[in-house]
């Protein structure tokens, strides 16, 4: 499959994954990480992914100011047009829409797709199948989306509610989005699994990105107003800086699904498509064990080599960081991640709640490891 | 109740106690570290305890060369003639029996007590009592242990078999010793403590000096004259270099319990005197934390203050030695010993098994952290 001529790719890399802590933090956020132990970060897999779609020179990747380096050692290809760092986190509207807006001035009719710099897909083809439909459905006016074919009933993802199918030409499997719904409970999980009509949110977007801009115009003018004029002087390096020391402070920290995605699927114009491939968001350290055991529980996957690791009756997953031994004896499912200054104890069950021990460590004033 | 005149102390003070690995290592062992919080090292605190019975000057402590300036920082009043350097480890025959036999060419009367540096116990009133009943045994010529009145059907510790009462002046509740018998199944071990004739084997030995060696002569001759060789010449300076180089390489490995307290018990010269006191030897991480949380479950017992503990639903116990941030996320009777260079997670239910690690880290070749 050749590169698709009119499109070009957006990596928000942003988010530390607090539910991964200590192995993913300020200073070394989760899309930094290999998790899969492929030997790549999630970011470089996640560019390396994208590069058959987009062709070389069309990925923008937007990221903190801290990241800069970090971000260009794992993609060298990226050159100062391809990089949009943020002065101050901003939500997801402001990462995917800015860049979208950039991209419009240096080609008015781009269609863009917003991908996260740290999920885990695993069947490449079929990706790259369903972003070409969502492309073909861009193309005709629509915002399109990929929605993961569920495999279990999971509580961790948002879902997407179909609406029967969406009938765009070179789009076959396009649906239209019925409505957005939040992580559900697991006896809701299971009926919307039941019934077929429900797909995971995997929170890709694709869209041409003057029909993306409209669409936040609609929903967000003060916001869309200010990325524009962002956008307007961002590749005059003389302006740049003015403009963002003015207008960040002042830009709207809001989530895309809230800006465009849900208001486009009220209008009708959201479509889906189905992606029948293996997706993850690898939101905590039960995804990360489950990655590495290949979802057979009674293993314990070992993550990083550091240190040594022995164990003797255990499964679940060690992260190996320090240099330490680290010595695992009669649990199952646990998680034990050993860094050089913190340590995280807890089983696969529990790793939702991990997000609670980074808020302590923040009370506790250990700021430094987080 | 004034020191007895006629009684000296032993404490021998070996033993690594691999079961509390990571924390109890080769240079840092168990007798050495403060397992109950109080503030004393369990020797400091084993010391202590004997002063009020032997009185000043004469408690003897048998340890390894390599603990020696550790020994002596815990407890400044002993004088040279008050420490016994073990050249090699060589069991608890030679330790104890040396220590007798040394003491015995001092003053040939001696009764001599060994009481483990690395026990607990929570009476110190009936302690005493109990060890009284026992010198007072050993002035009759018998050789006395204090047998521990069985709190739960323990599977850790071996038992003593009473025999009805010994009926020796000033120790009222001796009673004759049938048999030791070692550490039984859960079945066996209910079956002892219903029938009220079993005792725990807390390792306390009592005896006249020469009672003792010469029921050492009877059993194990040679040995018995390697030991009398080296006391002879103890404390001469210049001989003892050469008596150790020459005979320490001979010293047979024989516990005292099969050297000593099995063979009098079957010619019927052993007796016990119960002890009504809290007694443990605090074998792993799961009697550490039961000391700490005073058999309460459910709760989480922190053990020193080197780094920050933050536990969210979480229960057992977590020894903090390196100043990392330790945080347990939700699992029940965990334990956690955290130190500068070696990890140990598992559960107060698989304690013992931490044994079968300290293996695997010797065959790993990191015998460094042992």
């Amino acid at each position: 499959m050749p590169a698709l001529d009119d499109f070009c790719s957006i990596i928000p890399a942003g988010g530390v994954g607090s539910r991964l802590w200590p192995l993913s933090r300020a200073d070394a956020p989760k899309f930094l990480h290999d998790l899969t132990g492929s030997g790549k970060t999630l970011l470089r897999a996640t560019f390396d992914r994208l590069q058959p779609l987009a062709g070389p020179g069309r990925t923008i990747v937007v990221t903190g100011r801290a990241h800069r380096a970090a971000v260009e050692a794992q993609i060298p290809e990226l050159d100062d047009a391809s990089i949009v760092l943020e002065a101050e986190p901003r939500d997801s509207t402001v990462a995917i829409a800015l860049a979208a807006a950039i991209l419009r001035r240096r080609e008015p009719d781009v269609i863009v797709g917003s991908f996260a710099a740290d999920h885990v897909i695993d069947d490449e083809r079929s990706f790259r199948r369903a972003v070409a439909e969502g492309v073909a459905a861009a193309r005709s006016g629509r915002i399109a989306t990929i929605g993961i074919t569920p495999t279990e009933p999971a509580i961790g993802f948002g879902y997407i509610r179909t609406n029967g199918p969406a009938e765009i030409e070179g789009a076959p499997s396009a649906a239209i989005v019925r409505e957005f719904v939040e992580k559900p409970s697991a006896e809701r999980a299971r009926r919307y699994v039941e019934s077929g009509e429900y797909l995971w949110n995997a929170g890709m977007f694709i869209a041409r990105a003057d029909v993306l801009l409209e669409e936040l115009a609609r929903e967000e003018p003060e916001l869309a107003a200010h990325i524009d004029e962002l956008a307007e002087v961002w590749d005059e390096p003389a302006k740049r800086g003015p403009a963002v020391d003015r207008l960040w402070p002042q830009l709207k920290k809001i989530a895309i699904d809230y800006s465009v995605a849900e208001p486009a699927a009220e209008r009708g114009t959201m479509v889906v498509v189905p992606g029948h491939f293996d997706w993850d968001d690898v939101g905590d350290f039960s995804a990360v064990a489950k990655l590495h055991n290949g979802g057979r529980r009674g293993r314990l996957a070992i993550l990083g080599t550091a240190g040594t690791v022995l164990a003797d009756s255990a499964s679940g997953i060690v992260v190996s960081q320090s240099n330490r031994i680290v010595s695992v004896v009669g649990i199952k499912d646990v998680v034990v991640v050993d860094t050089p200054d913190a340590l995280l104890v807890t089983t696969t069950a529990n790793a939702q709640r991990v997000k609670k021990v980074v808020d302590a460590v923040r009370l506790s004033g250990n700021t430094d490891v987080l």
